[in-house]
């Protein structure tokens, strides 16, 4: 058997059954009668706790109208009444047995009138599949639209989480950047920010990305036996999850004196992160945060170098809503969280980014992380 | 950015090419023109390496005839080709930009006479949605059966890295069973449990269930705030990843004297677990190994109390084919690697399991975990 949950501290009931009616109103207004929730952030969103991620099915149907029933394993009950606590009192309880159809069982426990589904973003295929067909003519819809809207807007408690992130990540940031990197390799780099980001109050380090040299210029590099050397550009993009709410930063060092042309690029790509971070406020759409960096990347000549989008949300989830690309065309809303993350990368020579998680505010951009975004020259 | 990959040693380019292969023609045996492998077990099993499991589509489309093509977003290119190497030159890169519709890019490059596409087990409920609107008319059917089919026939490597894997577990659970157990709660005791994982050279620590007392008695309970404490049943599930392949493995220990209702119901499961084992050989259908072990429970009275199904295989997943359940009429082969593991749990009071890891071989089976399943009597 195996299980594997992140423990957070949960917020009060009174915060679930907000949300659970709050996303049973959703679905109603985008006309889904039921949504299926699967383990997952969503999951965990709504009810406080997340179950085990496995071949059984276990799904939260939370009816547009009706009372919340948890369909489980018989054998995941006992834990999962054990993590609702009271909570479970707001839920019907639906476990099957070892050789029971799942599906059927989801399927009998809809309303007869029930004409369209929206299925959690990460619910595994095989059950995706196995539910059309029982649940055939009902229409399954992406339930991603529904919780998105609900979760990318951060609660005053919700933002306190991602700040003691943010400043948890800031400090194994500022640890790693003091310390002496050539001569060591990306992996054993890699390997100690993980350890500093522990140190500093994460309960989760989930990544850190130790891009030198020529590997700065590719944006997922993942650490490898290259050792950091004298003129190297090092891209140090880090995070982990604290409270249940995820930190996500990236610096870009420099190990010793930069050429000029590194420098000059580096200027471009701060102005831009700068310009992205001032653009954000209420009712700005998306994509404008993202043209507000490439904009100034383009116009120094770096505009087939930023190869990626300006940003992604971040919560329980380091990648959520809202999207900061091109092509979003959503206004961002006071309490919408999410990285300002621009790049610039040269192949073969050098690559940079600077990254930060800002906080859309009825002021504008709250900046969560603290560290200096000037370049920082590392020894 | 994030990326989490769990690196482990790569066999030779040739097993992955003879993979790719098998699972064409497994595909095309059952009458499935292509398969869309998103990250996952799959994806690593066929290709060696795994890729980030994101919001951006990732996708190997292995069409049944015809050249392994990789639909990847552009700025994860160049982590795959590295991790790739000489294979990449099997494979065509469809790189697409962030602005792209990558759904629209898999339709095209489907054969005209696409008739049904297998879709990996995994994969992402909003990816499934979108194929299915992108591909309509397509059939999309479960690529589990192909690809478990493969899976599930350990080669001889694989048999190796998995009889490592559990002798590390092993060795983990005769160290925490020989220390001090009473007066520590199950929180620390897992803990330290992770810890050993470690230590004894698991690359991952994925689990350690920690059940005391009547926790013993939920068979996924997770371990929490109560102290360890004479009279207690322990029931401990221990397990993780060592490169690549997984441990599982649970001993029951009790601390202090045990009843004597105890005992007989640990020497019923003993049995029953032994039974199993011992019904194990190519040819015998899964469905009667669960039944060698839940007769003999049944037979001493706690047929009811045998709640979970007996086993399920193992790899580079924890649970993975075959599943050796009731109603399960797969006949087990040779390089077959599984669970074995009945428990009996008497709600209140107290819980026992017993589990093994086994491959099936043409002489019955080599059972990879080697420490004793005798009852322990931890101080």
């Amino acid at each position: 058997m195996v299980l594997l949950t992140a423990s957070a501290t949960r917020f009060s009931d009174a915060v679930y059954r907000r949300r659970l009616s709050a996303a049973a109103k959703e679905a109603a207004d985008r006309g889904v009668d039921a949504l299926l929730i699967s383990p997952s952030p969503d999951y965990a969103y709504l009810l406080g706790y997340n179950a085990p991620d496995l071949e059984r099915l276990t799904c939260l149907l939370l009816p547009a109208r009706g009372v919340p029933t948890l369909v489980l394993p018989r054998l995941e009950e006992p834990l999962a009444r054990h993590h609702l606590g009271q909570l479970a009192e707001d839920l019907r309880f639906v476990p099957w047995e070892e050789t029971d159809d799942p599906f059927r069982t989801v399927q009998a426990l809809l309303e007869a009138d029930t004409r369209r589904v929206g299925i959690q973003d990460q619910m595994w295929a095989r059950f995706v599949l196995r539910l059309r067909a029982a649940l055939d003519p009902i229409e399954l819809v992406e339930a991603g639209p529904t919780l998105g809207a609900l979760r990318r807007v951060k609660s005053p408690e919700e933002v306190d989480r991602l700040r003691k992130a943010a400043s948890a990540a800031d400090a194994a940031m500022a640890a790693i950047t003091s310390e002496q990197l050539s001569g060591r390799t990306e992996r054993e780099v890699s390997g100690r920010i993980l350890q500093l980001l522990l140190t500093a109050g994460h309960a989760v380090a989930q990544f850190a990305i130790v891009g030198s040299g020529p590997n700065s210029a590719s944006p997922h590099h993942e650490a490898g036996d290259r050792v950091i050397t004298l003129g190297d550009a090092v891209v140090l993009d880090i995070g982990g999850a604290r409270d249940g709410y995820c930190s996500d930063t990236t610096r870009t060092v420099f190990v010793g004196e930069p050429p000029q042309d590194f420098r000059s690029m580096y200027d471009v790509l701060q102005d831009a992160q700068a310009a992205a971070c001032a653009a954000v406020a209420p009712g700005v759409v998306a994509r404008d945060v993202d043209r507000a960096a490439r904009r100034i990347i383009a116009d120094a000549g770096y505009g087939e170098l930023f190869i990626h989008r300006t940003g992604h949300g971040i919560g329980i989830e380091t990648h959520e809503e809202p999207y900061i690309v091109d092509g979003n065309e959503e206004p961002l809303q006071s309490g919408d969280a999410f990285s300002v993350e621009p790049g610039i990368y040269l192949a073969g020579r050098f690559g940079a980014r600077i990254e930060d998680i800002v906080v859309c505010t009825d002021d504008g951009a709250e900046i969560l992380n603290r560290s200096s975004r000037d370049l920082v020259i590392a020894s």
